[in-house]
């Protein structure tokens, strides 16, 4: 979940091609796209639904006229087409990406009453409010805006900044998506009930999933690397199963990662972040540090990507007003979690030797992403849009043979922290 | 097969370290190290013994006094060790890495009958040779060298040049290992003969395993890196499965990878190339080109990695003679292949641009062998030695977001040749 993620939709770009394996079990069937209100329908095979819970970690996807001419790339063979529905480039956001059965919000005064509809105000605000706050702080960079959505309903907002003043790549992705998931995984996904019920076999499930996703790398070596990602799923209700119940779940994190640890600052963060949790379950904090531990773990290197923060998925065995305000609160403190870090460590002066360290954490942080991270290898493996996906990789990273930090070091002081993690409370 | 690969063996410093997921389907089997003779055994999961042929991807791995720290890491807890066999660093290389029964040769004059032997001498003569040659080009950078033995039999020597004068990264590794497989994956791999043996169930059964890889990353944009591996696979004949045969078969290739395309050198690359294979079977070279443009597919991008080469896996169904020969001519190729073009643009005058465009085509060589290249993914998932594996890495690379050449570019050809791989010659 730490990539700025990825989407059920692709460009026009990928629309043609073809994947390598036929035999691939990442496949999308075109056969739900033969009419208008079925080409909104996405099929994901069944060995990825056991993971649906990750389609609510979202990027936004675009279309891309600049990369038209690759459709009629050549690829290896393969036996079938993988086709995902295009969606439209906007040059407006609208207001709501949702369908208007979805309670759409009429004003910002009327936010609608379902959770789909104040979930989704609550990702926009969220990517709003960061975006000028990173703009702020950096004064020199500005986020370059891709907006799209599709028909039948979904869409998105990709912001990118590069190369600013303090930030040399920030991403802030949200996106809503529609979709079909298969009958097997809404079985997976649903709790064991006992019920005869259970015995149904339902037809197909809509799903509906929408996500917040970030993350942010400063230039300054002393300036931490922050990612977060706040998502909510729901499925219908199986129409041809009765008494099968609609599902939801929200999922979602923050965490932090430094090249070198200043404690008042690790300690901060995490503070944040045990308030935030502390407002709604005291158990909270401990279990969702130490899912981030588990979470964000290159198991490889035996290290931790960074020095943790919360994590937690499948979150629906509380209320759910509780944990949509939950899931509010947490994405709310993002900014006085990180941005008094970043304003304190911006201008901090480094030699080459702190930024090559910085460099080789930043391969990493690309390595747990492409070899781990289950968004950024789903999207990859689905056909989801690559540039949105990808923006969580530095814009600059290294990777020296059998690099050791000196035992005692500051270097080495981060990686053991990274290698045993800690309780900065 | 991209990356220098992997071992199957793992220095001290991930002895004791245990898997993120217990149910992972990568996991080594303690049971066997009980005993001496026993401990020189790998057991190998079902799962990941379809792919044997792997195997024979080796890089050497080697122990790490200064990481032994980490073998007290805690890590994401699991119900189930993982254990390797350690291999023991040597300050010298040994003759040969073949155990005794394996006709280890005698001196130089005599390098023994077995295919076995006589492979690993042209893979340590490899080795020699294209290190001798990039240090020369070089003038600058000296290789470092690691050698390791196990106990029972196998080895192997990792060299890396980094930060010379023209090159960024150079690794240069042989390994050869001597490991145990499953009997449903020698099933797998045996052809169908229908023969009553079939029937048979053989036990574990031994296989023996060497190889060469490399990649070689040049400083100057205009100057290619290079990949090129090759290696040998055999199993011995179950002894409790009469009738059932001994198991062989070579892997291997060598592909180009520039930024920027002169087409003089990429002919005459490809022409190397053609050369080599000619000598053998006309149906060589487009075979193993066309191979070779279909692995080094980066899927999620419909681009591959660079401009080609040969690639061929799984080769046993000619004379064994001529494909030792074959795959000898190869490896032989490699200097006269590659060092004359480097010698010819590693001076070239460059800007920050064309730097910028090597550092992103660098970043998609970390995509492909992060999250494609099957020698890479195996080894970091069944603990191989990482910094073996991972050499293979750039010393720097970059991503940009929404990064698009114009079109007509110089940037813009290579993206069109990665996509619209070309017929060279």
């Amino acid at each position: 979940m730490s990539a700025i993620t990825f989407s059920l939709s692709a460009g026009p770009d990928i629309a043609s091609r073809r994947f390598l394996h036929s035999s691939s079990s990442f496949q999308f069937n075109q056969a739900t796209t033969t009419t208008a209100a079925a080409a909104n329908r996405i099929q994901i095979p069944h060995l990825l639904l056991r993971t649906t819970r990750m389609l609510t970690t979202l990027a936004s996807a675009s279309a891309d006229n600049k990369s038209k001419w690759r459709a009629q790339a050549s690829s290896p063979s393969s036996t079938s087409s993988t086709v995902i529905e295009k969606e439209t480039m906007v040059n407006e956001r609208p207001d709501t990406f949702l369908r208007e059965s979805d309670g759409r919000p009429l004003s910002d005064a009327d936010p609608g009453s379902s959770v789909r509809a104040r979930f989704e105000k609550m990702i926009r605000e969220t990517q709003d409010s960061v975006c000028a706050a990173i703009e702020a702080l950096d004064g020199t960079g500005k986020f370059k805006e891709d907006v799209w959505s599709r028909p039948g309903g979904g869409g998105g907002i990709s912001r990118v900044l590069q190369d600013g003043a303090v930030f040399e790549k920030a991403g802030v992705n949200v996106s809503v998506v529609y979709g079909i998931m298969p009958p097997d995984a809404y079985r997976a996904a649903k709790p064991v009930t006992g019920d005869s019920s259970d015995h149904h076999k339902p037809g197909p499930i809509p799903f509906f999933a929408a996500g917040v996703s970030s993350v942010l790398h400063p230039k300054n070596p002393f300036a931490p690397t922050i990612h977060f990602n706040y998502r909510y799923f729901e499925t219908d209700a199986p129409k041809d199963a009765p008494g099968a119940p609609r599902q939801w779940w929200f999922g979602g994190g923050t965490d932090l990662t430094p090249a070198y640890i200043f404690e008042e600052d690790v300690k901060h963060f995490h503070s944040v972040q045990k308030s935030a949790c502390d407002k709604f379950d005291s158990s909270f904090y401990p279990r969702f540090k130490k899912w981030c531990d588990d979470y964000f773990y290159i198991k490889h290197r035996g290290e931790r990507r960074g020095l943790g923060g919360i994590f937690f998925d499948d979150l629906n065995n509380y209320d759910q007003e509780m944990l949509l305000s939950f899931a509010t609160e947490c994405a709310n403190s993002v900014i006085p979690a990180y941005i008094p870090i970043v304003e304190k460590r911006k201008d901090t002066a480094f030699t080459d030797q702190h930024k090559e360290w910085q460099q080789l954490r930043r391969g990493r942080y690309v390595e747990f992403n492409l070899v781990y991270d289950r968004g950024t290898t789903f999207g990859l493996k689905t056909g989801g849009r690559i540039e949105s996906i990808l923006v969580s990789l530095p814009l600059t990273c290294r990777w020296e043979y059998d690099h050791q930090p000196e035992e005692g070091s500051e270097e080495w002081k981060l990686l053991d922290a990274c290698i045993n993690p800690k309780e900065w409370l």
